[in-house]
């Protein structure tokens, strides 16, 4: 589905950019890089520049597009959305990265191609190429210095059409998070494990003369949450519970 | 709130990603960088790498703090949480960026300090390093090309920390799309001048032999789907409507 993504950039001045741009791209999946007009740069005679910036990203480079005209970079595209800095006189559908995402995934996978356009490294992209664009992307940043490099912004634009992607495709690798998922190594304690572990770490604080059963105050409620919280699998208590056995054993001697 | 937010750098090897990395950060409204025994970097000696890809950031590069060890970088940190490429043989919390920045917002306008850690450019972090961070942040990248810039990088996990902080502020600027919101310059049509443009427009094409009212087929449903999915403003009604009296006029000629 992320073949049918583009990526066009107009009048890239520098082709450092061009090698991180393709280097963004490939590192999302994304493969399909067209340029207008170019200063200098030329696909079948890679600058050093760009090959180092491309990393290992050199064969998008080497099949890139190069064209004269941004129509030509997007004619066979069913939507074409513009990196827009400013807000502009006449509005226009305006949307978020994330937004564009979601909508182009209205899009990508019925086979269509959806184009996301950068412009000048200076000046962006002209009103007219603006007015050629269905919608203008606006990446939330900073007001008060808002100069994204170009490959940066293609760093985020492809991430989130990534993201969209895999999210679409139910594809997203698990996190492991409070309770692990199910991708955790070792199958969590149960909750008889986890009251014997505190039976044991209660009978260890008393030992040790660290709580006094008389004035317990909040202590063990404390230390109950804080390892509830931690959800600790078996092999975790077993580690906690050795921990305290050679407490008690120390202290009886 | 985002001051509370420290970019770590360790090891870095290259001052033009440490550049590049100060701009991804400003661009976003983050400020704090510090950097872990980078290879060469001094910011009271800024090299040109280093502020050729800063852009307009210089301001971060000679703000830099430069320590000797990680645990020095995150002292005062209530949460770090560390970029990490590979799965580890001992699993760990693991989110992607978006559930990180998330994460981020519990902690944040607490007025406590989070850390997002970036590796070598070659190696990322070692497992030392990566067992001193409470979180893994997995960005998920195309598993046949993962290799992402230190500073693009740091673009997505500030991107997503500066998303998840305007969301939280609810302070994420309009976006136009479908009724174009609040924002548009001009008031929506009615569906009263919509019946209208439609009347005259149905009289028009009828006028001009273009529509057989005997056999009018789904000609007028498919012009009606089209022109309300646009939901045009009153000034644009009007400019339709006036370029209707004009064929109308001419065609009567």
């Amino acid at each position: 589905m992320l073949e049918n993504l583009r990526i066009v950039l107009i009048g890239t001045s520098h082709n450092g950019n061009i090698g991180s741009t393709a280097r963004a791209m490939k590192t999302m999946g994304i493969n399909d890089l067209v340029l207008v007009e170019p200063k200098s740069f030329d696909p079948n005679n890679l600058c050093d520049d760009a090959i180092a910036m491309a990393s290992g990203a050199t064969d998008l480079l080497a099949s890139a597009k190069v064209v004269s005209t941004f129509e030509q970079a997007i004619e066979d595209c069913a939507v074409v959305m513009g990196a827009s800095a400013r807000s502009r006189h006449l509005p226009w559908p305006l949307m978020h990265p994330r937004k564009a995402a979601a909508k182009s995934m209205e899009v990508l996978p019925r086979g269509q191609k959806v184009a996301l356009v950068l412009g000048r490294e200076r000046t962006g992209l002209t009103n007219d190429e603006l007015a050629m664009c269905q919608v203008h992307i606006h990446i939330p940043a900073n007001p008060d210095y808002a100069s994204l490099n170009v490959a940066a912004a293609a760093q985020v634009l492809c991430y989130e059409v990534r993201m969209a992607a895999l999210d679409h495709q139910q594809a997203l690798e698990p996190e492991y998070e409070g309770d692990w998922g199910v991708s955790w190594d070792n199958e969590l304690a149960t909750q008889g494990e986890m009251n014997g572990f505190f039976q044991h770490l209660e009978e260890t604080l008393v030992d040790i003369q660290f709580l006094d059963p008389n004035n317990p105050k909040q202590l063990m409620p404390r230390l109950r949450r804080l390892f509830q919280r931690a959800m600790p699998d078996k092999v975790e208590v077993n580690i906690l519970r050795g921990i305290l056995k050679m407490v008690l054993r120390n202290n009886k001697q």
